[in-house]
């Protein structure tokens, strides 16, 4: 797995399952009572989304998809997710990701997948957690301006 | 390794060189160019209060250890240090802490360390990264009332 076409093709091909095991167990750790005012349908959608990004980046790694990951952690902003339920739930995929692509493999295989997913995946999840603290920081500075 | 004790014994017992390793590692990813107004010293003593908080966390998990994660994130906050390089340099330490418990183990031995790191010390940088994005949104609604 030294591309990351590996991951975009499985979860091209998997991505229906993914995306219900996932949206499921974000819904049943969500502790903020989001979901009291989020439909199941709103999640799904923002799950669907992250998944969007990931095959994205993937395959174009240009402009639009940086400001594909600006955007979604805006919305994310907006939502009024904490950052804690974010790290949580890309967490939630990422082990979910494991257990599909590698929980029967040889222990060899499963670190390879431990290193790949570092390599490919947790940049993208580490750009998304430093757009959405930035989108704090700019509110802070522009209303300092307004103040 | 089905207690924390592990981690703790071996960051105390090897915390020089971690620590040494580490904040050379940092300061030579820093883009930021904090570099510039941050002495090397002052690097030492933020990735020195990290591991402080580590094994404070380890041995007493009490108010006060979670009163030490806020006060850390705030100081990152004060720092000027964003969020993705605080997310890298955590990174950096769990790498470095690889490399010096499972290394030469068996990948069996390396998948446990894997998930034990996963299970005992990324919840406490989910919670520091939490804080530091809380404490950006508390001065949004701190600012929003005197607007």
């Amino acid at each position: 797995m030294d591309k990351p076409n590996q991951f975009v093709q499985y979860i091209q091909i998997h991505r229906e399952e993914l995306l219900n095991e996932w949206t499921e167990q974000i819904i049943s750790i969500d502790d903020q009572k989001v979901s009291s005012i989020i439909s199941d349908q709103m999640y799904t959608n923002i799950c669907n989304e992250y998944i969007n990004i990931l095959v994205n980046h993937f395959m174009v790694q240009d402009k639009d998809s940086m400001e594909n990951i600006i955007d979604y952690s805006h919305r994310l902003v907006q939502l009024g997710w904490g950052l804690g339920f974010i790290i949580d739930s890309l967490g939630v995929f990422g082990k979910i990701l494991f257990k599909h692509m590698a929980e029967d493999s040889s222990e060899m295989e499963q670190m390879k997948f431990v290193w790949e997913y570092d390599r490919w995946i947790s940049p993208i999840n580490r750009e998304l957690l430093n757009q959405y603290a930035s989108s704090w920081q700019k509110t802070v500075n522009l209303q300092k301006i307004a103040l």
